[in-house]
């Protein structure tokens, strides 16, 4: 049997019908050396964003059931029209719809699972050597109506899709080449790495989050399915490879990448009485407010008394700090402070599970460039510190390189260092 | 059982948001005064046009299946937002496109034919007090594939869905106040009718086409169903009514309207020497080529050598003249002729099949405006005329004011003089 690959390409990759014919080029080279392949297309640019502002024009609170109708037509239209540029270059092709994908989904409007794919008819057209040009982000719910499956859901698509027809890889394109060691724009010496593991993309998650969305690649890890990550502007680049396989974390360096963050906001509850429970009441009051909390650090200290600090996206703060303040109040904490300014930096790498000695490494680092530590948070493959913002892009840089992240000249794949569009 | 309403919204009623809004409020106030109401609408403003823009971006001869899936989104999106609207009013009410409004086409992508609806789904919400808003313009093909009934579509829609749902009429609400007389913005007498037989608004094509496409016109006509045309921005006017009775036609005066035309050109072949068959091998000739020829006139002189006239819409001057010229050298004409800068003056009217003297009396009236006759056609309810463009406007406010069709002032429904948008 042929070789499957999924191909998806995100909306920045398909914004004008230009963009589209470039990406349509990529297509057809990789129909010459592989067998088949299903494409799946995202919508035009900004164009879900647009059709959203018109619903929320229409309604403050759109019925999910049509806004899901509203947004699943952006990529319609691209499916639509990426088949239209494909036959106009001799290739048959088809684009194929909620309604034709056989991709059957939970009812939740907005937000639903992916619970089955029946590829009878995606395998029908490959059977007759037809592209299938899919439109991401959407499938069918139980009642036969349109669903959506989240925002980045192409990506969910495309892996969903890579499972089910046993691809052999499932290629992402975007605008960058690949995923980076860090953010380019800040560290110039920032590279491609040529292989990442799943776990740590999803720990990067700040940094590949605007390449791959992390549901995409727990799908992925979990079911075994190779994601590689292209540029659409340089198909020549290798790209990284997004692999499942923990044998291969064994050879690579402890730190495979460090993630940046600055959209983060920091509230600390001092001096709370310690008694058990606190951190339950106060983050399941925050969490009834409908408020994501990411980091979370609680230091006892001698006499009984906890501090507590968490962070929360910046928009956030507002409402954050109004339910930390209420429910402070309530669990007698002598203050509630909000802390803006922050960075967040993360070292990530499976490889560190087996290195002792990177966070203090990391910590020396900070130190040596006088780098203040507000928050310390570590996981099985991650390290993350809070500093202060204006501190956050010499210790991305300074921590680069006391890594051994820097671009070398035999490794051939220099990021540039340009600002991304 | 309930009284049924079809209503439908054209592009202009649904440019932006806050245009949806208004016509939206017109579907609660009909809803109020009448049991049960389904809403067709088109694609927002101009969408449509848009979309296919895009689509003629990615190829030259997009296939027309693509052009399907890609020019119907538009009013999927329109439907979405309409139903969205009318929920945030406490109205219930559901989008229902292609794949659920029961609209079964033949398989001719881009212009398929209506040939049968199952109106279950849609009786289904009808009986939970939901108002279905269906997206105009499209059906499913024999294939579950979508398709496109055609330009001006949505109003076909709306006679069919009227139709099949036993609707006691289909209000097609428009950017007018109904169907004028003639054109108000050259003949500021002119005034809206209340009343219209269907053949009439046929005939009055040029005229009634900005307003309500001919083939709903002719599907209600055979059918039995009232349309009415009304103003979305005046809807407490009372319109136009459309109907099909014939017995209305002994009380009205022999010429209902004036249409104008001024997008046509004409050829002419002169001294083609006369013979069996001349008419069919030019007609033949020009049809091949894909050009729609409107009017023809053919005359013999003594000689045995007929002069044979034409027109076609004005951007097929070119590719119709090479065509005539060509077929003019096999007949041996002695000259073809092409003439731009004219204008179609036609005096319409179902009661004219009973008055002598309609054609009689319209030259008198343009010869004492001195106003030349360059061509003459009549059919049963019709009367046109080819005079110079510059003359055009002179004879259409001549003609009626001839005819009787000037407002009076007891008549209440004068014409605004302003040019339309």
């Amino acid at each position: 049997m042929d070789r499957i690959e999924v191909i998806k390409f995100g909306g920045s990759s398909l914004a004008s019908v230009e963009h589209m014919r470039r990406a349509s080029r990529i297509v057809l080279e990789r129909r010459r050396s592989c067998g088949r392949v299903v494409v799946v297309v995202s919508a035009m640019g900004s164009r879900t964003n647009e059709l959203l502002d018109l619903a929320y024009a229409a309604a403050a609170h759109p019925d999910e059931r049509e806004l899901d109708v509203i947004a699943s037509s952006g990529e319609v239209v691209s499916a639509a029209l990426f088949a239209t540029l494909l036959r106009h270059q001799g290739q048959p092709a088809r684009s194929v719809t909620a309604h034709r994908s056989g991709i059957a989904t939970s009812a939740e409007h907005g937000n639903a699972r992916i619970e089955d794919i029946d590829c009878g008819h995606l395998n029908s057209l490959l059977d007759d050597g037809v592209v299938p040009v899919v439109a991401g982000f959407q499938g069918l719910g139980p009642d036969g109506e349109v669903t959506t499956i989240g925002r980045g859901g192409s990506d969910t698509t495309a892996a969903a899709l890579g499972h089910a027809l046993r691809a052999a890889e499932c290629l992402i394109y975007t605008d960058v080449p690949g995923i980076f060691t860090t953010d380019p724009r800040i560290c110039p010496q920032a590279r491609v790495l040529a292989r990442v593991h799943y776990e740590e993309i999803l720990e990067l998650a700040a940094l590949g989050a605007r390449v791959i969305h992390p549901r995409a690649v727990e799908f992925a890890g979990k079911n075994r399915l190779l994601l590689r990550v292209l540029s659409t502007a340089e198909p020549e680049r290798p790209g990284t490879v997004i692999t499942f396989a923990k044998e291969d974390s064994m050879d690579q360096p402890a730190v495979t990448g460090i993630a940046y963050n600055v959209e983060e906001a920091k509230i600390t509850l001092r001096e709370v009485p310690d008694k058990p429970g606190i951190a339950a009441s106060l983050f399941a009051g925050v969490a009834a407010k409908g408020i994501d909390v990411d980091m979370i650090v609680q230091n006892t200290a001698a006499d009984k008394q906890a501090d507590i600090s968490f962070t929360v996206h910046r928009s956030q703060l507002r409402k954050a700090l109004a339910a930390a303040e209420e429910i402070g109040a309530e669990l007698k904490a002598k203050a509630v402070e909000a802390t803006e300014g922050i960075a967040k930096i993360s070292l990530v790498g499976a490889g560190m599970r087996g290195h002792a000695g990177i966070a203090s490494r990391m910590f020396q680092t900070l130190a040596e460039a006088k780098v203040n530590i507000l928050m310390i948070s570590t996981s099985e493959i991650k390290v993350s510190v809070i500093i202060d913002l204006d501190k956050a892009e010499l210790a991305v840089r300074k921590l680069h390189k006391a890594f051994g992240l820097d671009a070398e000249a035999e490794d051939g794949v220099i990021a540039p260092a340009r600002a991304k569009a």
